[in-house]
């Protein structure tokens, strides 16, 4: 008795900390108010809001879609079923952009928050966490002496590194504008993808080193000096080389800090839209370095004609790199993305040329859905 | 003009992206929407709500605040001048708890999440990023045979860790009931706390591990293989002796796996509220483990009678552990703290027996500006 009076003050001391009434329990749900998800994938989305006139739900890429109150105003709407993957949504509430303060599970992408849900009916979807041994991810900062600065990146080191002696292949994974160290592993889920990859035997153990591709940023908003600014999507530097040709001194850090294998055969640069513009062009330079090349809705053209010298060229440096090997050359691309034709363009180079790659259609545009299904892909691919 | 026109496409695909019009821009701020804060540090905070019929603002513990709105429906309100510190704020609007779609910062307390914002006024409050050397911050998981499973903890080395070879105090820091292993670096915001106090000579660079103290959870609520569910606030078996029993799984993977100085001298524990009680008998019952011990807002009484043994003879206990050098014990209570007497009671036994303790008695009740006050407070004297 007396333990159950203890934690009754106890409870009620926590949440008198809100002043606010937090009692939106979602008669709806199993989870405490987030979305709830059926066992055919359908699922039914749930606010409080007695006093609106209208509420939509904006699910992803799908138009926004009405939702309907009951007499305790709670609005509701249950979608059709959805395939196995991640979800972002947000509601809107007469025209305010509203999170769903019932999910604690968000995600920024650049400058916009949204909820997240993940639907995975087998319990197979490769996005989400399993019970499989789990990598430790990292936030570390590096001295970058080409940048005049210390910068920040987040490194995924596969289930054992702590426990073995052996050295590890390194992928170098890069994001797109406006997005930072953390957006792969936010967005692209890597710490899942891979736990899982692995845990599978689909992909072979790897270090993932992410750094951040905005010169004119040392670390995510809000991990600086500048203080809890909003994120931009407009970087002063991204394409002038700058980060290019100060690659080396990320590699150079994490080949003196991690227990990597240091050659071509076992190194992997790949990248989103600008990411990919990076992965291309550092990787041309130095065509020694990497076995393999990601290139995911690439930005393939040069964005700041003239300014730096390692953007000249590159059918030429592309012949150099391809004679010594590259064991996989990797470009994928959404029918629908606004960059579509320049990587066709890419491809046809690279086929005139003789120069073995991969080429992958996927339906859709310039999205993290197909990003993450890339990385699955080019994964699966690495270091075998 | 090529360049600007392939900038415009661009920017036009990113906004594509999203199905809502985000140009909610708030004109009231030069932070992309975020509240306001001016030099004096009071704030002002908008949101644009044009049918809204009352907004209001709900900021940390003070009673909720009318917010006003002008012809094109931005509801602002401005505070009064505010203390260098961290607040945590949500609109009401309508009645629906609404979080700040122009602030991307948000913070997590057990199943709430708030916005975040911080005031410093002269750039010394040492919860913000400054412009000085960053620790590593990692997520690792460690196998825990006592418990049966692997479990995750966060663990912060400080700068300079990865460059040299020299062996480092490790402070344990335990989270409270209903937190988990990240709870200490979202809300305690350790990482930015430790990085300060270690550029400014204030504290000896030392390793920071927090586990994660609920035995039923073995990482955050999202980390596991349960998926995306509903943090709780209640645990099954928070109290009944089997996370004390299970610290030396910890303890061993850490000494086993960092370069640190493995003596009583060197190692201290510290804990708020339940992880007090943690810290509390983790240090009584391994009298030869810990130099340092710090009880913030601590739960003193045991809650779970009878069950484990660690919870009998607690006074005798620490005579035995004060007679082998305790270098400090340091107790942090608010006046207001729904656990006050407890802590007097404990203060009281201490002094009766002289058994040598430090106690900081603040104002204000059991939450998280209290805890991060006594972090900073007890960091400064570990390990001198």
């Amino acid at each position: 008795m007396g333990n159950l009076l203890h934690r009754t003050t106890w409870l009620a001391a926590l949440i008198a900390l809100s002043l606010v009434t937090w009692a939106q329990q979602d008669p709806h749900s199993t989870q405490g108010g987030a979305p709830h998800i059926h066992p055919d994938g359908s699922v039914t989305f749930a606010i409080k809001a007695p006093h609106a006139q209208q509420v939509q739900l904006s699910l992803d890429t799908q138009p926004l879609t009405a939702m309907h109150s009951d007499s305790a105003g709670w609005w509701t709407v249950t979608t059709a079923a959805l395939a196995d993957g991640l979800y972002r949504y947000v509601y809107i509430v007469d025209s305010v952009p509203t999170l769903d303060i019932n999910n604690v599970y968000t995600m920024r992408d650049v400058y916009i928050t949204k909820n997240l849900l993940i639907v995975d009916r087998e319990g197979k979807c490769p996005l989400a966490v399993h019970d499989v041994p789990h990598g430790t991810v990292s936030a570390v900062w590096y001295d970058s002496p080409t940048l005049h600065s210390q910068r920040r990146m987040m490194v995924y080191t596969p289930p054992g590194y702590e426990d073995d002696h052996a050295r590890y292949p390194v992928l170098y994974l890069l994001h797109g504008s406006g997005g930072d160290e953390t957006a792969w592993l936010e967005q692209g889920r890597v710490a899942q993808v891979m736990d899982n990859l692995i845990a599978s035997g689909q992909a072979t153990p790897m270090i993932v080193v992410m750094p951040n591709g905005n010169v004119d940023e040392v670390a995510t908003p809000g991990s600086t000096g500048a203080g809890l600014v909003a994120p931009s999507s407009s970087h002063k530097y991204e394409m002038d080389g700058k980060f290019e040709l100060s690659f080396a001194d990320i590699s150079t850090w994490v080949e003196n800090h991690y227990r990597t294998r240091k050659v071509k055969r076992y190194r992997a640069i790949a990248g989103l839209s600008m990411g990919g513009y990076h992965a291309l062009y550092i990787s041309a330079n130095q065509p020694d370095q990497f076995g393999y090349v990601g290139l995911f809705s690439t930005a393939v053209k040069r964005m700041d004609k003239g300014r730096c010298r390692i953007y000249n060229d590159l059918e030429s440096k592309l012949k150099v790199q391809f004679q010594d090997r590259v064991r996989l050359y990797w470009i994928g691309i959404g029918e629908d993305d606004f960059l579509y034709s320049e990587n066709v363009t890419l491809r046809d180079m690279l086929e005139r040329n003789h120069l073995r790659h991969t080429y992958h259609e996927s339906s859709g545009g310039h999205s993290w859905s197909n990003w993450r299904d890339y990385l699955i892909l080019f994964a699966q691919r690495l270091f075998k």
